[in-house]
């Protein structure tokens, strides 16, 4: 039996691009000036841990009441931006074919509701799916504890989960959890640091994924 | 005696993530649906051809009326976001220590004006500085004709030249050109990537270049 864990942002949905701007402008807001490229390096944390990480790279700290400001208004951009939530190429068809074979999955994001409802109602997620999400655990990716409650509550053990993920976050967490880890470049990390973060696995996005399941002998597409 | 020159977009000024988002968004009001990651990895071709990469990749044919109208729109787009084309973290202190030091540079780039001038604002360059834009050579990037233009432009030899990049096509167009060649981390690309496709040096951004033109020989930071 085997069981799939998801990341949304960058894995099922194509919100990446979109996050690194809301961040962007929301650190512009408060004064704080950081390239585009060290935000996307960092998307994939939870927004504590990113805004941690890139005050220690700008050698600034962010205090405790100003990262709570900024992580209210880069959901607050991010809400507003044009992006539309738009799934992956794939990513529907996928979780339709994992329903199709009765291999159960759930999803462990960073995000919270209710930021994330536009992206599950796109992916066509309904009440029933395991979700775990990030404000409502204590310790969020890399650690292992998000990847956890959603086996858990999946009621599978560790070593049936495959874990999905765009960010070396993911697959940090992953290993961690003792689980098999898939890296998609779908939000734009590339293969060798997916390979060098613990990935068994690397394809492009949901739909290489979805024609690939045989070589995780998981379907039989001869 | 040496000179720099420069690619514009993700190497002196942070707009990738912008020219991603706007390419989408044309994309989308063409009814043509593109991840963002896979147009980030095009990001720095010249607009003809990276529709023509994607439209390869999508094995989806884009006529050249509909190209022009996607370009057009992308453009709109573009000017339209809020990036605020804020210079990358030391490019314009690298222009100007540049100055002090009596090198010339020049930028060659695959945007044109009108677009590209708020960038060059933002910069702080001026009408003495050599720029070659994409829609006046016949052969973009990665073919090395603006290079060798602006070599030519600045009077100098193509041996002289340090090619200063954050894409591939750059990187590319340099070897071609016989140009000693730069990549920067600061347009998202991975470093490994820019080393494969010829950089002698890799640095992080503009700033870093700064703090390191003594490993090129060209200053004295000790």
């Amino acid at each position: 039996m085997a069981a799939f864990i998801f990341d949304l942002d960058g894995t099922l949905i194509d919100t990446t691009y979109a996050h690194v701007m809301a961040w962007q402008q929301a650190l512009y807001e408060a004064d704080i000036s950081v390239d585009g490229w060290r935000i996307h390096r960092r998307i994939g944390m939870s927004g504590g841990l990113l805004l941690h990480a890139l005050s220690d790279e700008l050698d600034r700290e962010i205090m405790p009441e100003l990262a709570k400001r900024l992580q209210k208004r880069h959901g607050e951009l991010f809400q507003k931006s044009d992006c539309g939530c738009r799934p992956l190429r794939g990513a529907v068809q996928l979780l339709k074919r994992l329903r199709g074979l009765a291999i159960p999955f759930g999803i462990a994001t960073s995000g919270s509701r209710p930021g994330i409802n536009p992206s599950l109602e796109a992916l066509q997620i309904n009440d029933d799916v395991v979700i775990v999400e990030g404000k409502k655990t204590e310790h969020p990716k890399p650690e292992p504890d998000e990847l956890e409650e959603c086996c858990k509550r999946l009621g599978v053990r560790a070593q049936q989960c495959f874990v999905v993920g765009d960010a070396i976050w993911d697959l940090l967490a992953a290993s961690r959890a003792g689980m098999f880890s898939i890296g998609l470049l779908s939000g734009g990390y590339p293969a060798r640091e997916l390979f060098d973060a613990g990935a068994h696995r690397v394809f492009c996005d949901p739909a290489e994924l979805d024609q690939s399941l045989y070589q995780l002998g998981l379907a039989d597409n001869t």
